[in-house]
């Protein structure tokens, strides 16, 4: 319970399990991203489908999916069931050993992944996913610098934030991870002057090899890429550029890897990302969807080329829950799940149908909406104060009493955004239904008039 | 299956589930640490307490606890309740919210730790949390260098791969991570050709200071230690030495970090090896037994000296599933449970009645054992060829025929023993009974014949 909503004279002298629990927090959790003195942590007691309920047992609608990871929603039956079972029939079991559910995980993972893209490692989450690619292409190439998109987000590991493209990256960079950061399309906010997304992908191509060039061909294990850039933007490539990336990883020997953290299993309306381009990378990296956050896990699908490098020679690389049992069991129920209630096709539906075209009307609607990306369950309202100058409504790293007011409006209004920067992302689970999708627009519609208020328009 | 294992007629024309999870796993599962071809790993179908069964039904005694982190046992009943009532209540939820599983888990985990350190940062494992710990050191100091023992191993990213201090940080160091290692205490194989364990302590101290004035006393942000050694040999620091190190600290300025994420929850006979020594570093960071691994859970133990750092400042440092609830109701059930058990009071018995005397009576009998070291149930025996010499049976970073005969001895008579280079680990879970320790010693003292037929005193 969030003290500042509580008030009036107390009923009872006992203390709610939610004011226990949010004291305890407060005394002995310390919170990822946050100066920790001031946090006021909303206490979630229970949460279903594409709804979540708070310590005082308010409802929210979740249009964050948490940090875009429930893709099949809360509390999915199925899965529950089956982490259950697998809990009363083995927790764990060290990753040298074969597991049935580890093997099972593996196959469906490989199932969903493009042709010639069959083996898996496991790890517990995306960073970790990313560090293990990283390193497959380091030990197969035996170079060292990785090529990685400003506008990105690749984990919080000592490497990844700096493979990252945030302000996250800044106090934690120490110039040794060998990152170096690319530009990658981005019409509405472009950094070559483009005014058609084919001159942009053609400049962006263009760049990118430029730059490589200019650092040295010889210099770089991989291009860290996410196939749908997700926290810093949600910008679909134009058709064209990963297909050109390809085609650049080839011509200097650099080892490609798609960064599908966010962006796989359902998300987009696709089983994965690179399904909407003509692309097969060398390394695919997941974690999230697959078994929708209900218990970590993480993984490289790992392609013949690079999976063969370490047929004879050892793979320096591991981890102690490498193919967790419980986690790979609720991989399995989500996969087959999403196959059987076709989760991933509403969420294509929902995107083409109710969700993209009601966002543009929002956009027609308030001045403050800039632009609408997205497909899918993966969408952002890039929201700016001067729809002609495209400024945003809170710079870049940080955020604004605009940004803050239009999402308590959301918030007081029972919707849950998903919000960096100046950006809001419309990231429900893929499982949400037309009326849901319905209700949550009309309390943005709602929170957008604050917005609007901040704007050049409004003055 | 193992297929070597198999053999004689075929009594049915069905594959046995077992032969399935082989053949899936060897399709699509890519292995840590490991050359994938050649892999025959043993199908894992059922657990219980110390006991594992494979794909043919064969029953194991796993003195392993896997990789050192099942300290309750596989399948504790009381354990499987909480994931599976927690999975039926909350399965996940983001880290920026409050949740009743990870407050009280953060609660039981800092009441286990020294006084003063009362605030706890989850991680999904133990390379997470050291990478955690390390990045609030650097942040709190505002230096970049890390002091980390040879001997040691602290994860696999790329940062504490670089840390660690065995043969698999070598091929993954590209010079950057900013690690300076030095030599901890080790009567056995000592560096500084000490003749006690004072001299040893003393001298291992000086080496230390040493290090550091001529390294620059104002680049180190970190000492990163594992409080007793594990995977690198179990190596109980003698008396004061780990006092001195903190005096070394402070005396610099440096952030002591204590790694239990092997020794800590039981493993040593006490709640967190600290314990053992009249020492207060200033972050602990631990996995595996906090839940035994059930869910993948990590973290970071905060003193308030680094808490406070980040009471107005922001932490730049997160992940996805930090605090998970299904993790934490593993950790919050199996803390509770080791209470009620007396589960540590019995790895301290275990280690000083039974498992420590076996073991030093196994020595005594055989000439391949050139020193027993550890306590409760964390035991390591050196296996050499030549108790004169200490020449090793395998050398640093390798194995050889001698130490793959010796572990196929004891799993051919159902016993699962940990192995590095020459040693063999001792590590059942904290649970285990006085009969079965016997049971366990048994297989070993046979085992220890073939390591025998191997040293000089049988030529």
């Amino acid at each position: 319970m969030h003290p500042s909503t509580r008030g009036g004279p107390v009923a009872a002298p006992v203390i709610s399990t939610a004011q226990v629990t949010y004291d305890t927090d407060r005394a002995h959790v310390f919170h990822s991203w946050s100066a920790q003195k001031s946090l006021r942590p909303m206490v979630i007691e229970r949460s279903e489908g594409c709804r979540l309920w708070d310590g005082d047992g308010r409802s929210y609608l979740d249009f964050t999916s948490q940090l875009v990871f429930t893709n099949i929603g809360h509390q999915h039956p199925r899965v529950v069931a089956a982490i259950q079972e697998q809990a009363a029939k083995l927790c764990t079991i060290a990753p040298a050993h074969a597991n049935d559910a580890r093997a099972e995980a593996a196959r469906l993972v490989a199932e969903v992944a493009p042709d010639g893209m069959d083996k898996v490692f496991f790890t517990n989450g995306g960073a970790d996913a990313n560090e293990h690619a990283v390193r497959m292409a380091r030990l197969h190439t035996g170079r060292y610098k990785v090529l990685s998109a400003f506008r990105s987000y690749h984990g919080a590991t000592a490497e990844t934030i700096n493979f990252s493209g945030d302000h996250r990256r800044w106090i934690n960079d120490y110039g040794s991870a060998g990152a170096v950061h690319f530009h990658a399309p981005f019409l509405y906010r472009s950094e070559f002057h483009s005014e058609t997304e084919q001159q942009e992908c053609e400049r962006a191509l263009e760049h990118l090899d430029s730059l490589i060039r200019f650092e040295g061909p010889q210099a770089f294990a991989a291009l860290l890429i996410e196939t749908i850039p997700g926290t810093s933007g949600i910008m679909p490539p134009p058709p064209g550029y990963l297909a050109g990336v390809r085609e650049i990883c080839d011509r200097y020997g650099i080892v490609m890897i798609c960064d599908e953290v966010m962006a796989g299993f359902g998300r987009t309306g696709a089983w994965l990302a690179v399904d909407h381009y003509d692309v097969t990378p060398d390394l695919i990296t997941f974690a999230k969807g697959v078994n929708s956050g209900y218990v970590p896990l993480g993984g490289v699908i790992i392609g013949e080329r690079i999976a063969s490098t370490f047929d004879d020679r050892v793979y320096q690389g591991g981890l102690t829950y490498s193919g967790h049992p419980l986690a790979c069991a609720a991989a399995v129920a989500t996969i087959e799940t999403m196959r059987d209630e076709g989760i991933v096709e509403n969420a294509a539906a929902i995107g083409r149908d109710v969700l993209g075209p009601g966002l543009r009307a929002l956009a027609d609607k308030h001045p403050s909406v800039g632009d609408v990306r997205g497909l899918g369950v993966f969408w952002a309202l890039d929201l700016v104060r001067d729809r002609e100058t495209k400024e945003p409504l809170a710079p870049y790293g940080g955020t604004s009493p605009a940004i803050g007011e239009t999402l308590a409006a959301a918030k007081d209004n029972g919707l849950l955004v998903f919000n960096q920067y100046h950006r809001l992302h419309i990231v429900p689970p893929c499982i949400i239904t037309p009326d849901e999708v319905r209700e949550g627009l009309a309390i943005l519609d709602a929170a957008l008039d604050v917005a609007d208020s901040h704007t050049v328009s409004d003055r």
